[in-house]
C-alpha cells in the first residue's frame, strides 16, 4: 500500500528531535515508490487538524545535513491534548479526514507518552472509517520516561549536557568557597522523572568534587534532612553542590515550586525549585548561595550532543519508515540495549499499547539509600548513553544551524472549527 | 635578578584562567635559570597572606595540558579585598615579608580591575621596604570591562557559550510558541557592563531570530517601554526572546534585582532580573513565558571555549613571565587588536595605573538607538573573539578536566595574624 507519509513532532522539542525528522525524510526517500511525499505537520497534532502541512520534497540534501544538526522541532511542534475520542471524536476524525484529503497512509508521530497515546488512538480510528493508515509513534522526550526503550532520544544529549556542565560549575565553586559561594544549586529539568538530575551525578567520576546533593522527584523531600546534609557537606569539604530536579514535592505532596499554573494538559507549571532551596539555605543555615535554573538549554544544547543519543535519534527515524511500509501499524521503534560496556544496542518493534500514557521513573536500585545520590547500577546504565560528542559544524564562531525554506502545501479541506 | 615567581588567581574564575596558569609556569620553566621555582598562591592574595604557596615543579607535562584544558581556578581564587594602604599598611607589608621569606622576585597577579590596583600598590611597597619585586598584572574577567586590552580572556569563551546558547535557545522557543512559551528571559552575568549581554546578538545572525530585546546595564530600565516593546515582538513574530544583564538598573538607579546582600568588596550581590521581569511579563502581559539563570555555568563553560579567547589566555601568562625575567615592573600584557576581518592581534604592555581601577563599559555607538540590541559596530568587535571551538577531550563521555597534585610549600613565617 504506497502513498505520502506525514511526520508531526510533539510535546518538548530536544537537541536531536531533528535528527530523527531527516532520517525519516531520508529514509522515504531512500524506499523509492513505497512512500509518495513527505509532510510535515506544522505545529504538530494542530497542523493536522488545520490542514497545514509543509512540504519537504524541495529539501536538498545539504538541507537535510544542516537539518540534522539543528536543535528545536523544524516543523513547529505543540502541547495540545485533543478531547477523549469516547466523548467527542471529532478532533479524531478530521485528523483522518486530512490524511485522506492529502493521501497520507503513514503517519509518524514523533514525541513522548501523550504523543504514544494519540498515535495509538489515530491507528484504531482510521481503521473504523475505512481509511486504514499505518500509525508509527517514534520516541522523543528529554525527561527519558518512556517505558520500554532503553532511552528515549533527546534524553542522553541534556543529560551529557548537564553532567559537564556540573563537572565545570564544581571546579568553579571549589575554587571560590573560601570567601565566596558555599552552597549551589542546580534546577533541572523532570517533573515525574528524575533522570536528568541522576545524569548531573556522572560529574562526580571518582567520588570526590560534586554534586553532593541529588534531589529526585522520586524522594520526599525532607527539609530538616536536606539542610543538615548541605551543613554538613559544608563543614566536610567546604562547599556544597545541589542539584534539584523541578519536580520534587513535599510530605504534603505538593511540588515544592509551584507556581499555581497549568498548562494545556492540565499539568502544573513548574519552576523555581531552586530559588526556593535557595531561600531556605539563606534564611536556615546562613550560607552564601548561587542558584541556576538553566530551563530550555539543557534541552536543546546541541553543540554538547552525545553522539550515542545522536544515532538513536536517527536510528529511530529510518526504522519508523521500515515499519511503516511494512505495514506495521501501532508500534514504535525502541533501543533494546545489549550490553553495557562496550555499550552495544540494537532498535526493535515495541507495540504502542505497552507505552501509551506510562511513566518509567528512576528505580529504587539506581538511587542511594539516602535519597541523595545515584547508585553504580544507575552509572552502569547512565554512562554509555552519553559517550561521544557530536558536534555541529560552525561558522563565525557559532554552529550553522538550519534555516531551511518552508513552504506549506495547499489545503484541502474546509477551515477547521475546532 | 633570578628569583622564584609567585602567580595568584583572583576574583571570579574563568573557563581559560587555568590556561594561563599552565602557560605561566610553562613559560618559566622555559626561562631556564631566569626564574627559580613557581609557586601558586593558595585562594588568591589570602594565601600570600598565610604563606600559604603551593608548589608546582612535582607537575608533569601532562598535568600541564590538563590544566590547561580545566575551567575554575587550580589554586583557589578569592574576593578579598586588601585593607587601603595609606589608612593600614600591614597586609600588604606581610604580603612583602611572605615574598622575601620564599625569594619571590616576581609576583603575577591574574584578575581584574582590583587585581590590577593590588598588583600595583604591591610593586610600589615592595621598592619602599627595600624588597623590589617586579609585580605583573594578569588580565581576567568574564566580565570584558578591563580597559585598555582588547578583549578580557575569559570572556570571548562565556560570549560564545552564551551566544550559542540564545542561538539554540530561539530554535527551541520558535518550535514551541502557538501553545507554549511566548517570552523567555535569560539572565547572564555583567553588573556594570553588559559585555556579555551584548554577545547574545551574535545569535541572531540574519537579523531574525532571537534575542530581540538586550537590556543592558549601560541602558535605564523603562518598564513601560519594555512591555511594549515584548508585546510588540510577540504581536509581530509570535514569542519574544529577552536578555538581561544582571545589572539592570531602574530609573531609581537601584539594580532591578538587588537583594539586599553584599559581598567582601562591598558590591551589591544580584541575582534575579529574570524572575523580576518574568513577574512582570505575567502580571502586566498576561504572557507565558519561561526564564533561565544561567550563573556560573557562563563562566565555567570550558567545553564550549573560543579558540581565541584560548589563544589570547595563554598568551598573556607566556608575556607576564617575559616581562617579569625583563624587570619591567608594574605592568600588564594586554590584547591589541590589529584588524578585525581577518583578527589580527599582538600582545602589547601597558601600565596596570591605566588599568586599575577603570572599569570599561559597552559604549553608546554598541548599543543601537532604541537600546535593545548591538550595532554593527559591536558585531564587528565581538565577532572575532568568538571564533574557533577549543574543545577539551573527552573520557567516557565527560571532559578530562585536570585533578592536579596539590602540594603546599612549607610555611617559612609565623601565622598571619590579620
Amino acid at each position: 500500500m504506497a502513498g505520502n507519509l506525514l511526520y508531526a513532532q510533539s510535546g518538548g522539542v530536544t537537541a536531536v528531535i531533528n535528527a530523527t525528522a531527516a532520517a525519516v525524510i531520508g529514509a522515504a526517500r531512500e524506499a523509492g515508490d513505497s512512500v509518495g511525499t513527505v509532510f510535515g505537520a506544522r505545529n504538530g497534532i494542530l497542523g493536522v487538524l488545520r490542514d497545514e502541512l509543509y512540504k519537504t520534497d524541495h529539501w536538498t540534501e545539504e538541507d537535510l545535513r544542516r537539518l540534522d544538526q539543528t536543535p528545536g522541532g523544524v516543523f513547529g511542534s505543540c502541547r495540545y491534548k485533543l478531547k477523549p475520542m469516547d466523548e467527542d471524536d471529532r478532533e479524531h476524525r478530521r485528523i483522518i479526514e486530512v490524511l485522506k484529503a492529502h493521501d497520507v497512509r503513514y503517519f509518524l508521530y514523533n514525541g513522548g507518552n501523550d504523543s504514544a497515546d494519540t498515535a495509538f488512538k489515530i491507528s484504531r480510528i482510521g481503521e473504523r472509517m475505512g481509511y486504514p493508515v499505518t500509525c508509527i509513534g517514534v520516541p522523543k522526550t528529554v525527561d527519558n520516561d518512556l517505558p520500554v526503550t532503553d532511552a528515549s532520544p533527546g534524553f542522553a544529549s541534556a543529560a551529557k549536557y548537564l553532567a559537564v556542565s556540573a563537572a565545570e560549575v564544581d571546579k568553579d565553586i571549589y575554587s571560590m568557597h573560601e570567601t565566596s559561594t558555599k552552597v549551589f544549586i542546580m534546577e533541572v529539568m523532570g517533573r515525574h522523572a528524575g533522570w536528568l538530575a541522576a545524569a548531573t551525578g556522572l560529574a562526580s567520576r571518582d567520588g570526590t568534587g560534586g554534586p553532593h546533593i541529588i534531589l529526585f522527584p522520586e524522594v520526599t523531600f525532607d527539609e530538616a534532612r536536606f539542610l543538615e546534609r548541605v551543613q554538613g557537606c559544608v563543614d566536610e569539604v567546604g562547599y556544597c553542590m545541589v542539584v534539584a530536579s523541578e519536580g520534587v514535592r513535599g510530605e504534603d505532596g505538593n511540588f515544592l515550586a509551584d507556581q499555581g499554573k497549568t498548562d494545556a494538559f492540565g499539568h502544573r507549571q513548574l519552576g523555581g525549585v531552586a530559588s526556593v532551596l535557595a531561600d531556605l539555605v539563606d534564611s536556615r543555615l546562613g550560607l552564601k548561595n548561587h542558584h541556576a535554573l538553566v530551563d530550555y538549554l539543557q534541552r536543546s544544547a546541541r553543540h554538547l550532543a552525545s553522539a550515542v543519543d545522536l544515532e538513536h535519534a536517527r536510528a529511530v527515524g529510518r526504522a519508523a519508515v521500515e515499519y511503516a511500509v511494512a505495514g506495521h501499524n501501532s508500534v514504535m521503534p525502541v533501543i533494546e540495549r545489549l550490553s553495557d560496556d562496550p555499550y552495544r544496542w540494537q532498535i526493535r518493534r515495541a507495540e504502542l499499547s505497552e507505552i501509551a500514557n506510562v511513566e518509567h521513573m528512576v528505580p529504587k536500585s539506581f538511587i542511594t539509600e539516602d535519597g541523595f545520590g545515584i547508585t553504580d547500577a544507575c552509572r552502569r546504565y547512565l554512562r554509555p548513553l552519553i559517550e561521544g560528542e557530536a558536534y555541529p559544524t560552525y561558522a563565525d564562531g557559532l554552529p550553522v544551524y538550519g534555516n531551511l525554506p518552508m513552504e506549506l502545501a495547499e489545503s484541502r479541506l474546509p477551515a477547521w472549527q475546532g
